[in-house]
């Protein structure tokens, strides 16, 4: 199969994620990817800025994390996690309840970030449902994002991406994100929301929400709406599919809070370092004791057939020896200083709105005429434009993000930066969008 | 960590799915697998009877399967499936394409069944949304298993499973399944169902509902079922995450009912041989145009960010070599023969009801004093019983099946075919069934 030829197949068969093939440019083929770099099929390189949605820690196709899935492979490739245990599943939790934040001491796998959330969400709810207590109400931010599977889009904010399914989402009440100069609203609203006692679990993105616009707020701020939360005794759930393993700058964005850890995590994108698919929910011990029980009923009724695989556990464990290491700390914090460096070097400008660091993530926003968001049109253009220019960035909207894999190197990074550069240069003569 | 240490990490970190850790067996320690064969962690095999949850086709650890998961994981372990597209994807639908039933023509990836399932949801649901059409009510089967994810678990019947998560729920209608003595019924039920041509999509398991029970019922009622349905314009949604790849005894359980092929399919399960978790729905091409549009609120809004891992589509691809092969029709064959030769010999007793075959599938009811079903406590002595005897079978409360790898020998066979009788000998001496 050439590349022609796979462009043809991908035309006539294939259904891509989150996108509009009327007027998408065509699938680009990529036929392999080291470190930084994906490679076209005609072999030219593309420097991933993504981390290939947000996945991505260590490089693409790293030897480490092929041996040990390749070793795996060999010696047991999967079983049922029903009534079975094996090493990969124990080592992967052995390691990682030694680096994660406050009790989060028990561990329930699946395969993806939208599983995970769904996961901790069902064990909030069935936890006071064990205990008898009627806390049944869930609060989430507005502007969340926490998957595409029907309890995944329900914890999200209704937009366009969940139009079409809202007859069929349960109820969630949204709480102005504490954004910076919204903090007091987003207290006081919280405060309302909390005073009846029958909030069952508040669900948050911490410090930064992703997929609606990489919206940051400030660690003091988190801290202090999970303490006003938690007051009220009502779970925390911490969606940390994108923020989790460094993204923020700390292992987990809950470090930086760490008065108020979360009481369940869900965990995806990076566990595996970037290889494949793990979801992995993370909770206190008091919960899991709530459904240690005689009675049946008040078991957790929910697997999936790969739980806990042992692949894509041993992929988990190749990336935490990586993530673990004094190297990969120190090119986060070196990534940091660089995204904070770019960021004061930008000239002053009416162009660019909010420029943002925290952690590897730099964000900032266009300020274009029309409404901003996911939607703007400014996005048609940008992308062809980054990715004629050999960088793989993928705007939300008029918000450009950079979350490169932390084997960036600083001529990776300026290269990125370059780019973004020549964009805001040039963005002045852009009057039309469209066209692309 | 030597098997003691292994499982005091377990006892301590992991939570195992579908498990009530109160009352539950210890979780037994598996250190390898090759073949039809697990090996606990002291070297003693256990013979895998239910291709450990109903994924495994050509036996463990398979090493076409780990070769090819190996180069590819050097290549290109994984790329956004957003804008660009790889060779394992495109080959997977390719080959996928020649041998899947009727017209389903277009291929979407996410991460395993639930997934598979909502996505095929979504899909029919925003189908009539993008028409303009108010189709929205959503049928499904009495006895239906499709997941346990908030979507999944909505299309599942309401039972123990999903009792605390009920006011979650959106609703679903259900109609009774067309088991052997309810066909009439089940079909007036349809009829009466269909009339106001408000549905917009009839979700089944075709031929043999799984998780309910392995309730059986036969092509020819499946056919008239989907006819019916079908008449009233609404779209057919075939969940074959379990009865995909020959475990009905042909390639999937829809080809066994041609002339009413599913709109749209989901798979998964078996679709990477057992090696990792994949999720793929398949669909017409007009479902697929009704997505194509210049609105932008047309497009279909789901994606995980492991959409179409390339591990994993190298591990499916490597599983159909083997699933395509003369051999693995004929294995499946011989397991079907050898399953009712098994079923024949079985000398006629009131101990078993409603012994039944279909394709590698054979099951049957004990009938034991109290409520049959998923809860009966004779689950609690068999399992052991035959995990004790070196056998793998996972009863589904009273109700006992054997669904192999497909490179069961007939010796495999016969262990299994022999506990089972001496099970069955043994069984009028249990009165109590609790005490494990």
């Amino acid at each position: 199969m050439d590349a022609n030829e796979l462009s043809a197949i991908d035309r006539q068969l294939l259904w891509h994620p989150f996108t509009q093939s009327a007027t998408a440019e065509p699938n680009i083929p990529i036929g392999a990817a080291k470190g930084a770099y994906l490679y076209k099929e005609d072999g030219c390189a593309l420097l991933d800025a993504i981390s290939s949605w947000w996945v991505n820690l260590h490089g693409h196709s790293h030897p480490h994390i092929a041996e040990a899935v390749y070793r795996q492979a060999l010696e047991l490739e999967h079983v049922i996690f029903a009534g079975f245990t094996h090493r990969p599943a124990a080592e992967l939790a052995s390691r990682l309840s030694r680096v994660v934040p406050g009790a989060l001491q028990r561990f329930f796998f699946s395969d993806n970030g939208s599983t995970a959330v769904e996961v901790g969400l069902k064990m909030a709810l069935q936890y006071w449902h064990n205990l008898g207590i009627p806390r049944t109400r869930i609060l989430a931010l507005e502007g969340s994002y926490h998957g595409d599977t029907f309890g995944a889009m329900s914890l999200s904010e209704r937009s366009a991406f969940n139009a079409p399914f809202s007859p069929y989402l349960f109820d969630v009440e949204y709480l102005p994100a504490p954004l910076p100069g919204f903090e007091e609203a987003s207290m006081a609203a919280i405060d309302r929301s909390i005073s009846d006692e029958k909030v069952a679990v508040f669900v948050y993105e911490p410090l930064v929400q992703g997929a609606g616009g990489m919206r940051m707020y400030t660690p003091e701020v988190l801290d202090k709406m999970l303490a006003r939360v938690r007051s009220s005794g009502a779970l925390l759930l911490a969606d940390e599919v994108m923020t989790g393993f460094y993204r923020t700058g700390r292992l987990f964005a809950s470090d930086h809070a760490p008065a108020n850890a979360p009481d369940i995590m869900a965990l995806s994108k990076g566990l595996t370092g970037g290889a494949m698919a793990l979801g992995l929910t993370l909770c206190r011990e008091s919960i899991y004791e709530a459904f240690c029980s005689t009675r049946m009923e008040h078991t957790f009724f929910h697997g999936h057939s790969y739980t806990a695989n042992p692949l894509a556990c041993a992929a988990a464990l190749a990336s935490l020896d990586l993530t673990l290491s004094e190297q990969c700390a120190s090119a986060v914090a070196r990534i940091e200083r660089n995204h904070r460096a770019f960021s004061d070097s930008l000239p002053s400008s009416a162009q660019v709105l909010n420029m943002r660091v925290q952690g590897s993530i730099l964000a900032l926003d266009l300020n274009l005429p029309g409404q901003g968001g996911y939607f703007h049109p400014v996005r048609k253009r940008l992308y062809p434009y980054f990715i004629e220019r050999g960088v793989l960035l993928r705007p939300l909207g008029n918000t450009l993000y950079v979350m490169p894999p932390y084997c960036f190197s600083d001529d990776n990074l300026n290269m990125v930066y370059d780019v973004i550069h020549s964009m805001l240069e040039e963005l002045p003569s852009w009057t039309e969008y469209g066209e692309r």
